[in-house]
């Protein structure tokens, strides 16, 4: 990265590195990046600084947990370490953000169990690239008295609510899925928490 | 910060620390800072490393440069070091930012000063809290042939062109402002470039 002026162009700066990584984020454009770049040059350096440290070590200190697969600090984390909660109840769900939506909700007393994503055969993820097996595995080690299928009320969703019916429907557990209520075709992260909290009490057993 | 699992309570985790810090930026609500997270967590740590650099770096490498008041990695400014430049013509803008803004429509080659707010009384900001001082040394230095006044156009922007206006009369200095077709109320900020080069070429003379 050259620091030498470059006359008639606009020079590639610091702000201009921050911008254009900041805009790869999630709905973040040019523009909102911008505002949060001279939102933190115009405040107190101390606090890029702790964003700084936050950033830097979030991918170490955040694992995935080896039981409900979800992102954790400790392993297994504290959802699955909770024996105040009802480890018969599994709450599987399509990605560890998921389990902090529900988390939120304060509505769910059971565990998880995180499949990494949903079958979607036009994308090329099939049944293999998901943590079904794990799944299965929890289920036939015994002691589950019933699956909640929390995924979003989509194609994929329903796709993938389908197959783990078929696959389990021998085992000695119920499947329910989520009560709709959850707008049809519309995301989990966005459903208020009225919403969510009817859509668990009317879950439907499949 | 306590590992310890708290049954029954979300524990504050990294995730939660960062969410916490990014909700803090503007326009940025608890939901979009946990999507930006598990973006991060999902991709490459190299790009969250990258982004801790720059965050770690960036009120280090930024400066105010010494004449127009701008961020910027060099003092003087590459705006202000360009000899290309016409500097008998200053754009006189409330925020850093609004250089960059201009600087990409490429509608203006003169250069600029940053007043650093807007005069508003109510907000207990009056002249002396801007850098109008180094504005009237750098007209008195002589050279310049006419001052841009590029404010929003809002009460706060009116009221300080009018100051301006008053302070400048006396001295061999043109005083224009950006003409309207910036819609009354709206920001600087989100004006599309065709309408800030038409009224840029349709300023009116104070």
């Amino acid at each position: 990265m050259s620091n030498i002026p470059q006359p008639g162009r606009n020079h590639e700066s610091a702000i201009d590195r921050l911008v254009s990584l900041l805009s790869r984020l999630p709905g973040i454009g040019k523009k909102s990046a911008g505002r949060m770049v001279y939102y933190i040059l115009d405040g107190d350096p101390a606090y890029a600084r702790l964003l700084a440290g936050e950033l830097e070590m979030l991918h170490q200190a955040i694992r995935r947990c080896s039981v409900c697969g979800s992102f954790t600090e400790a392993d297994p984390c504290p959802v699955c370490a909770d024996s105040g909660r009802d480890h018969s109840l599994i709450c599987v769900v399509e990605r560890p953000q998921d389990v902090r939506i529900i988390e939120e909700s304060r509505e769910f007393r059971g565990v998880f169990h995180v499949l990494g994503g949903l079958i979607a055969p036009l994308d090329g993820i099939g049944p293999d690239k998901l943590r079904i097996g794990d799944l299965l595995s929890r289920v036939r080690r015994g002691g589950i008295r019933e699956l909640i299928l929390a995924f979003n009320p989509t194609v994929e969703g329903d796709t993938t609510a389908l197959y783990l019916q078929k696959l389990l429907k021998d085992l000695e557990v119920e499947v329910s899925r989520l009560a709709s209520g959850l707008p049809v075709g519309g995301d989990l992260e966005y459903t208020d928490k009225l919403t969510l909290s009817r859509s668990f009490r009317g879950r439907i057993k499949l």
